[in-house]
């Protein structure tokens, strides 16, 4: 193993967000990386994601995962190649997922490295699509709300990182979709993706559009929710379900950032009239299914049923907060991607299009 | 069959309800009831039940049934004798359970009939834990919220005729049980029981007084709530829900009564963190289990593993309004009893008391 120092930028958690989050809730140090002790190895990381769920996180309400403690270097799933080990399962130059990422290089305990299979693919695929947001619509998909043949599935913030894996998997698995998406470039993309009907969801009220993409498809209303969002998309899906609909809580992103809680859906009753499912699901009760789901997924993206949607935010780690805020806000069309080191971008894959702090997003 | 015309009194549906039902909806009628056709049966009502879907028909809303049509009796579940019919397996003397209450004598036709075993029972059992509501809890707790051993389940409206078969079903399965109710004497009725800990839930925000409780158990939440009450109730169970907790939608008598819909529970994000399910229900779908159903409640009933709750109204078929108004602002315990003839009444299996429009309730 090489002893000599290698220097790092990481980012810090200094304060605990509450609402939207602020610059000064972290801070980019630099720092010298020691030479790893035995049982760890270093990893020059290439690509980081940056995910909704971290803003709970550094929130540190009480919530399904820990807090970020004040004062460490923040987490995110991370892609990198390993420069230094003494471990021969895993040796210099592998490419591992871990999730050590906000930071250029990190020390990981080999236990916590996964090597992974380059398939020829983009390695920030391993963040999306045959990552977690990609396993996550699978098991919402499958396991949660079983979309058969013939369904008429809704997936809402369908141009998201999940909502897009969603929308593919639910057209493989023979159902008719109605998606929703935040701009027009968006609402473009997701009918690119297959679904039959897509609304922007700024353009009048979540209940009529809803109504308007059943008409088309000469649909008596909804088997499956794909909820990623909550608030008035749970609502209006909720007042057009049929009998026996299967509602998949993934995600709630509409009240991530709100301080205070917002009321929720007023015709829950309606879930006993339609003798309704709704159902909250965590990746984490599912990982016994990882090895049958990277089979089908990688199956799916090299016959290119399923197709990665990233967003490559540029500015390397120094623009990973940018990145992560943007992401919040809706800048990101499909998984938000932050290369930091230069031969983790320029991917050929990338369909969501590029973001930097100078312009805008361009597709 | 004999030719003689019977003298009925019944009540017709003037007007839909729109919030709490007036008296003004409805009007109590007498006519002479015609000799039955071939294919029909005359019945003399001995007892009906009162039911909190009943509002939901009246009032005409989108619903999981058909309204009552208007100028039309009023329907309810009704256990009858036969005195008049052509029909060798319907013969008069027969005991028989339909749909056609709110009057003394009906017509009914013989596929809309169905012979009781009469047990040696009070015949109101057919119309509580033998009837609809005693298979609605079993279905809730076996089918929808699959109590196990050792789990911690909250039965709202537990002095009710579906959540005080709940409360006894949920022991029987070999849970610890909370239970809220309405009243002090409602309050004891539910601890003997069986419940372990129960609370009023005038007492104080349901919140407390469900953490209370968990105390009282020693439990960290709850594995499954039986909810009967929507609202207040159902937020507060979720706030205090274990990972992977089942909550069956049974019923919502809070917004039976409003105009305008309430707003929902603020923290459904939850049922992601915790993984929870949330599931409606209606009997209908499930009458495929009603042979399994009636072995085993009325074994348990002959054991004295389930005792049925009533509470009768008195003042005959013109009692049944009041009764009707009663049961919704919750002055029933248990299954809310109307009989409509002298042989109706007077059991010793009233557990709940009995109710007059002169008389307070009785226990």
């Amino acid at each position: 193993m090489s002893a000599e120092t290698v220097d790092s930028r990481e980012w810090v958690l200094r304060a605990r967000p509450s609402g939207r989050p602020l610059d000064s809730d972290v801070e980019l140090i630099a720092r010298p990386l020691p030479t790893p002790e035995p049982g760890m190895v270093r990893v020059h990381n290439l690509v980081m994601s940056v995910e909704p769920y971290m803003r709970g996180r550094m929130g540190g309400e009480s919530n399904y995962a820990e807090p970020y403690p004040i004062g460490e270097p923040l987490r995110a799933p991370t892609v990198g190649r390993v420069t230094g080990s003494d471990d021969p399962a895993l040796p210099a130059g592998a490419l591992v997922l871990h999730d050590f990422g906000w930071r250029e290089h990190t020390l990981v305990p080999v236990g916590e490295c996964r090597v992974l299979d380059e398939h020829g693919m983009d390695p920030a695929v391993h963040l999306s699509v045959l990552g977690i947001p990609g396993m996550t619509a699978w098991i919402g998909i499958d396991r949660i709300a079983r979309v058969v043949p013939g369904d008429v599935v809704f997936v809402s913030s369908a141009a998201g990182a999940v909502g897009s894996t969603a929308v593919q998997l639910a057209k493989i698995r023979g159902a008719r979709v109605i998606a929703s998406a935040g701009s027009p470039a968006k609402v473009d993309l997701v009918r690119d993706l297959g679904a039959d009907v897509v609304f922007d969801h700024h353009d009048g009220s979540i209940t009529h559009q809803l109504r308007g993409a059943l008409e088309d498809l000469g649909a008596s209303g909804l088997d499956v929710y794909f909820d990623n969002v909550g608030g008035d998309h749970l609502e209006a899906a909720i007042r057009v379900i049929n009998d026996h609909a299967r509602i998949a809580l993934c995600g709630m992103i509409s009240i991530y950032n709100e301080a205070t809680p917002q009321p929720g859906p007023s015709n829950l009753i309606k879930l006993i009239w339609r003798r309704a499912r709704m159902e909250g699901f965590l990746l984490r009760d599912h990982l016994d299914a990882r090895d049958e789901f990277e089979e089908q997924m990688s199956g799916w993206i090299r016959s290119g049923l399923v197709r990665p949607v990233h967003t490559e935010f540029g500015g390397g780690v120094a623009g990973a907060w940018d990145a992560f805020a943007g992401m919040l806000d809706g800048s990101a069309t499909g998984k938000a991607i932050v290369p930091l080191a230069a031969d983790g971008a320029g991917s050929s894959q990338v369909l969501g299009g590029t973001y930097s702090p100078d312009k805008e997003v361009q597709r």
